[in-house]
């Protein structure tokens, strides 16, 4: 029986867990938190990530290590991969870990992102937005997430209080495009090789937190299409990937650039569960495993809305035909995900009535555009 | 966070703790076997069906009882239900444990059956099979399934033998029915009254195993639909019935007799997983939860193939487009259910494409019809 070791147990792990059960995984987490969502379907170690003798007792109690957390210190990545196989590689947990790195590496690849500069001094970003221009976004290179750590820069007077807010350790200044929608792909490599990627996915973003997400996006085949797959293809071989990865994307003027990638299996590939012939999550677990890839065309068109802060009667939801409610089992707490819907539709128009219908039951503005 | 018993830990069991996380519940399980497959999805109590004080404290710990695996003893059930609410109702499996029982259940109910008679002696065997005629089935009223504890009857001669090997405790008679295919139908009433069912499946059994399943069975609709959803429709009422409903039945000149009956998810049923917009397991939750109930339309046409005593590498199984793999987790045994893969697809040809690839894996006779 393959045990499968996930460093973090929460929402991620838990859906990684659900979707690898019927393939005759066994699951162990670690987790700092002892209420973590995913304790219930696997043994779960609580323990620092900076705890190697947890790290290395974790390592011998399993057969790979993956992880749904990409903040896990790249040094806990790199102990564990000196014991057992580790993927996605911690070089791309690296990467993802610091913006600066994150758009140098799609830079080097010749993917377009917004213009950005680094920012250590508060005579950096004078410089910076002498070169950028303004608005633009002033963010730290490490550990922001969710719209945490950022602050977007619209006059000259905002500068000192920004830098005030988040200065004193490594920035990145982006230039602030005014995009016509977010779009994400979700795309998986094996660890033979074998490549796939998921249709796009349009995304709502409210408070730096994804709402809303709608797969397949619309007009988004043909060209934009290719060029969203051919962007994931190229990061994909250039970090030797395995499992899942998400790119999140502006579309401005008809061209995609690329704002920063989740080395893990992502928010916006949730819709893949019901609608995907292969889940996001089914498919980073082939991956890690060598195993061949599952299709990942969508079956109809499907939305998903995050549940964040509370979460609405799952008899009503469950009462909207098509509605597939999934509950993470986490304590209520405002601003935390919780839980999330997907709608799965044969047609748009059906989608649309049923997202109405969800509307009317989840405060969320985004959803009455 | 409502915890739902089961009674029983078996793949079934399993199978809803997969379908139950997403609808933010909890999982324990009791069952005899400290290896039960459900066991890493839920606190598992090891203890026999008659240990008083271990039914008890489990019904302490529980929100409400259901079952996965209709040999429970009705006593344990009633037992139970003194303390929390069990569904399927105790009755339903009293009838279910015992087949005079259950078919005189549908006789009560105007669905017509094979021929039936008791037979408790040597001497109403005689008397029986004077009335019913040969061949016929000789079979145990009670702790029969996947074919255990039948004998079938073909000249006089048979009788002593058959009497011989399974007599000694109450039989039944039944009919030998020449029928032309058999089909389930898989049907759900929740606690609210409101009732749903599955298309027909069609099942091909071989050694009184259940070996491929397919859905929506063919020329299935118009009339012979209504009178299999009549059928369930009647049984769930008379029953006051709480859950899922299987109920196995022989497709003979044109008419539908009942057989047989399951007071749980039922393995006819596991095509819903992928290939039904809510799956079985799911509708049982929703149903003795008192949730509206979900869509049970197919999404295309599915096949559903057991994996008996032996499993197919998981890569060549997964390698086939369509193809999803279940496995249960269980010890290799000669003659055990050790998973399934089930295969959607838009039509039927494809369908059939994909089936004659798995037909290739597993040495599974049924399948090369």
């Amino acid at each position: 029986m393959t045990v499968i070791g996930v460093l973090g147990a929460g929402q991620l792990g838990r859906m990684l867990a659900l979707a690898g059960y019927p393939l005759g995984l066994r699951f162990a987490f670690l987790d700092e938190n002892a209420d973590a969502p995913a304790g219930h379907l696997g043994d779960l170690t609580v323990a620092r990530w900076t705890d190697g003798a947890a790290l290395d007792a974790f390592a011998d109690a399993v057969d790979l290590v993956t992880y749904e957390f990409e903040n896990v210190p790249v040094a806990a990545a790199e102990r564990l991969a000196a014991h057992v196989p580790v993927f996605p590689p911690p070089r791309a947990l690296d990467v993802a870990q610091d913006r600066m790195k994150e758009k140098n590496l799609f830079k080097d690849l010749g993917i377009e992102t917004a213009p950005f500069a680094p920012v250590d001094t508060r005579d950096d970003l004078d410089r910076a937005v002498d070169a950028i221009g303004l608005p633009a976004v002033l963010k730290t290179r490490t550990e922001g997430y969710d719209g945490k750590g950022q602050k977007t820069l619209r006059h000259r007077d905002d500068l000192d209080p920004a830098f005030a807010a988040i200065g004193g350790r490594p920035l990145v200044l982006e230039g602030f495009i005014p995009f016509e929608r977010e779009l994400s792909i979700l795309a998986v490599r094996s660890r033979t090789g074998e490549t796939a990627s998921w249709p796009l996915v349009e995304n709502v973003h409210r408070e730096g937190m994804l709402r809303l997400s709608t797969a397949p996006a619309l007009r988004a085949g043909g060209a934009l299409g290719e060029e969203a797959a051919s962007i994931a293809a190229k990061t994909l071989e250039a970090l030797d990937y395995v499992g899942v990865l998400a790119i999140e994307m502006f579309q401005h003027q008809g061209r995609l650039l690329a704002n920063e990638m989740a080395p893990r299996v992502h928010n916006s590939g949730h819709w893949t569960i019901e609608g995907a012939k292969t889940s996001q999550f089914e498919n980073h677990l082939r991956a890690v495993l060598g195993l061949p890839l599952g299709g990942t065309e969508a079956i109809g068109v499907s939305a998903m809305v995050n549940l964040i802060g509370e979460t609405p009667d799952p008899a009503m939801v469950l009462g909207i035909d098509g509605a597939h409610l999934h509950l993470y089992g986490k304590p209520v707490r405002p601003g935390r995900k919780l839980g999330h819907v997907t709608l799965v539709e044969a047609e748009r128009p059906a989608l649309h009535a049923a997202l109405a219908r969800i509307a009317a039951l989840v405060a969320e503005p985004s959803l009455s555009r």
